[in-house]
């Protein structure tokens, strides 16, 4: 690699914005170009217009760097967006046209037909899609996105068990951290001495994006995968972590053996390119009864693995366990910055003249 | 009614007991006779003994009642056990042999052949084993228990769902509230931010209690229900009131119309014959999106109810809900007094000379 | 009493109005009339523009209740105003204006020279006030307030004492509730794991409230009480309950004995006149060395009191203690009904024909 | 520096030792020699004996070491102790005795006269004890402490200002964190929704240790500085980090901007040595006024600096602020490790041949 890429971060001072710049500081490949957000922020400094919620201290060089608009024009070779999904589906179109790639966390474009739900250990041919985007917008720009924090984390511990045994049922209940809800999002008096059994449009996602992510692209098109899945959603007192109870039925019966080092020795792309935000081991297994638990787990493999642990039979379906996924972290931007990392390891990501 | 029966609690300084003494106060049938604890508790006075830890203020009658051992011989015409299982065996035998009457919260009898599992909404004809038990044990004395706290609010809107339409399946996840686990019980440290994937003992309970109890008495004996059930138990930091979600799969499908009509109308024995502490309505439906919620919810109907909502179509098995219980009252204390107002209703307690 | 007087409240679905509606459930001596709120609910039955978030159920008398705008014409003797600040200065002068006694919880108007800041238990001398009001305002109606939450949780405390003995400096630290910033309040990132150093405008209030409540009454006009406040706020992931660290020092210089026996046997006005809402105790004090804990204690004498314990010498002031109080009850709306038993006992709220 | 000291770590699997073993992976001048404990964990692997309650994972080298008893014969040039105080005083002396340096967490020694109570920024000078203490001991091994975890956040705010305008009066307020209290610590019931009022002995901590450390050095004694300190303790939900409410009076009154100067500026010795974990800044200023809150700024310096915000005049004393130090890294093991570090430089600690 010669020189870094030059990302814009659009809705930089939410709380996945907030993560892309804790996240980017020191990053190999990248660094951090413009900073954009809505009209309140723009030309304020950062530090002024961002209430910083990350626990990890605020980097000291993006402080007095200057919001500027959600606009093309922004000095950047790429854009990693952090919009709502209200905002995100006419602006990331706009920078797409506008020739830039949109490296995209926002919920808005994730189902399209020809916008790649990318998991760099899972589907990394999907990025077929791209030129097939590109003809249709005649565009050099493009958007790739990465699924809803509850799915990714359930995804990366489905996908080995699908490839090796086929899924054909999966039942997941969730209990999500409150970093989900963006900021201020869930108010204080409902979740203390409290659980949530709701979030709004949060079961649909998780229903439907792992079918297409572990969909087969053929002749210009992802065939989604066919399996049930059911998803109850709660949403806990946790600050980070999203913890979820899983039950799948198969249609090759493993043993629970078996089950268990298929999960903990997958590998795949991101570990073999050795990309700079991959995880070791993109599952972790751990053999304690009481584990995975968010406050100890969250931060294994730096946030970007999903922990598995109970792996045993469930006498409905076939197997049960428990999974945990950093939802800011691999569950958004981690995610969204290996996708980057990938695409620039395929030669799709390029420094502008 | 006459007089009013003398209840002894035994393990009555902790969280169980605590309950049993708060929601004795102002029985109309019962009155509190002796109170019994272990050997460091004998002899002090209650408020000394105790470290009070239930929201409602500790009845003033009780603050200077002194401790006696537990053993028979008590100032009583039955019995509450609280205590916990690992001491129940052998002391609640003990009483049952020496005449008293034992209604007991304790997990130890249970599952013991001629012990009833008693929920008088759904299998009051269980109280025929007593007679076997008093054969077997050549007394007048009996136990009779109630189910794990868990268990009784999941199968309160099991029962009249298995009656209606046949369960084949059922799955639960539960995020269960600290009261659960007694005092000390769950450390602060490992529960704030924090969800606590695992329960000693508890799925096993969830998932064989309910078959006792829906099972049919024929003979002298419980035939045990048949269907699967998996239990995944979860701790959150809650103060009172589990939340379940629960699927369940079931022989005939009925529109979601009528699940929600079969549970809302469900009345039986406890309502029929008015007894002190029945619940009006032993399952309350919620239509808002977004119940029942632990803080919110815990206290309809007394803490007497399960509390259902979020009823829908389930994409792995036919249906879906989240359900609600509070775990010291109808989960323990509650349960065990409402059985004991049944056994007197039946004739089956009475007033010693 | 012949009829109960008819109460309207203003504000109805905020978290004060729900707790208005709550505690005049069942009153002896009024009931509702009127609910009145915002544009947007205006026209809607109460529980679908109300998203109740008290703990005990809501009423279901008021359950399809329709809501009224905030003007003048309600039906009602009387007017309970649940408002927040910005809004309730105007508004509470219409109604006032118009001939309604206003009784009201908000900050807007207590701190005017001719509005009575009462807590019964100690200044109702300051009633006198109403009459110049009436002069001024040349209406029949008239406006009393009580003080913000953490302010009478500690006056309570403190006019005892300052009667006794004559305050010179009080220093208090408290931990808030989060009931206390209203709905939806203080985002739940913002307090789960964490406290928050700081409530906007919270110091100002405790620092001068009590000062006018503790004023003396003479010749038309309240003398402020010359001490001085130090107050330190703070919001913890608390439920309900503000419970304050405080430090006193006075003119003369009590035992330990004597400042205890000072606060435990305060008794005043409305216990005299045994007003439907007094605690018998307007000041508990426990003796553990763990108390007062706003879990366990909130609810003593029905969330009316101030609950005292830890009192002990400080090596700074002269002595040091705990105070507790139930910050939406006696802090809120239960403060405002008992301003208005006051003024019904005194014969200032009447039945309109 | 040549090669690594080699550190015992007593107490190794409690919550401190926890620290201790994190804190000391990579660290550029100790490595980990042995590990002990208690008698029931002697003979394990440090992963079995241990229930890792640390958020950062456990260090891997770790792992498989075996557990020694806590007693002399340990392969280390220096020991740590994370001993409770009930066990140190004894285990502790018997090291000292034997030619151990011992770099100790706990409060047993912390009080003898011959004894430093070491705050590297603030009393250097009172290592000329352990001459002393070693004349009296006959023996080459010698005992220095850290203060309590409450007492240092304190004490590093209030040295600069007591030696810059001579400290009267301090009056604080403590909200402080569940892991301060160890393993289990305090249960969870307590906690949730709650706010404990006490916590054993830590006032008389607090009230005590300050007038040591701040106390000057001269002809073998330490003679204890003379201002009067009250504290006021209180567990809240935080897992770590201790919050503070403070208020001072001082003899010299400094203007609100040079208060904030002294406070900002202050560096002191590990700063000019450049010691490893010597934080830039023992004490960082915030300006934003809801600053410090333990979530967002305990790791603020790696969690050795003490974070002070809200500086602003007192009514009662001269100045008020609140201030956040990390309790279990320069409240515990980081606060021994930069005293060792401190003694490294002094070359008191040597490698043994």
């Amino acid at each position: 690699m010669t020189r870094k890429l030059r990302a814009a971060v659009l809705g930089a001072t939410g709380t996945v914005g907030q993560r892309f710049i804790q996240l980017l500081e020191d990053h190999p490949w990248f660094e951090l170009g413009a900073i954009a957000a809505s009209g309140r922020s723009v030309g304020k400094p950062y530090h002024r217009a961002c209430s910083w919620k990350v626990p990890e201290p605020q980097p000291e060089y993006v402080r007095d760097q200057v919001l500027s608009p959600c606009r093309p024009g922004l000095e950047a070779d790429f854009v990693f967006s952090g919009l709502p999904s209200s905002i995100a589906g006419e602006v990331e179109c706009d920078f797409a046209r506008a020739g830039y790639p949109v490296v995209s966390n926002s919920g808005y474009h994730r189902m399209e037909e020809d916008v790649p739900l990318l998991v760099p250990e899972i589907n990394s041919d999907h990025l077929d899609l791209i030129s097939l985007q590109q003809e249709r917008t005649r565009s050099s720009g493009f958007i790739v996105t990465n699924p809803n924090c509850t799915t990714i984390a359930l995804v990366l511990a489905l996908a080995p068990l699908h490839r090796a045994f086929g899924l054909e049922r999966v039942s997941v209940v969730t209990m999500q951290a409150l970093s989900g809800a963006g900021y201020p999002g869930v108010a204080g008096l409902d979740v203390a001495d409290n659980v949530l059994p709701y979030i709004e449009g949060e079961e649909e996602k998780v229903e439907t994006e792992p079918l297409k992510i572990l969909g087969n692209y053929k002749d210009g098109k992802v065939e989604r995968a066919e399996f049930a899945i059911s998803a109850q959603c709660h949403r806990v007192s946790v600050q980070d972590g999203h913890l979820e109870a899983v039950s799948v039925s198969v249609r090759l019966l493993p043993s629970l053996d078996e089950l268990v080092e298929t999960l903990a020795s997958f590998r795949s792309l991101p570990q073999e390119l050795d990309l700079p935000s991959a995880p070791r081991r993109p599952v972790v297994c751990l053999e304690e009864p009481d584990r995975p638990q968010p406050r100890l787990d969250r931060n294994l493999e730096k946030g970007m693995a999903t922990v598995v642990g109970r792996i045993r039979p469930c006498p409905v379906l076939d197997y049960k366990f428990d999974l945990l996924g950093h939802n800011t972290i691999r569950g958004a931007a981690g995610a969204a910055i290996l996708n980057a990392e990938l695409l620039r390891a395929r030669g799709m990501l390029k420094g502008k003249e």
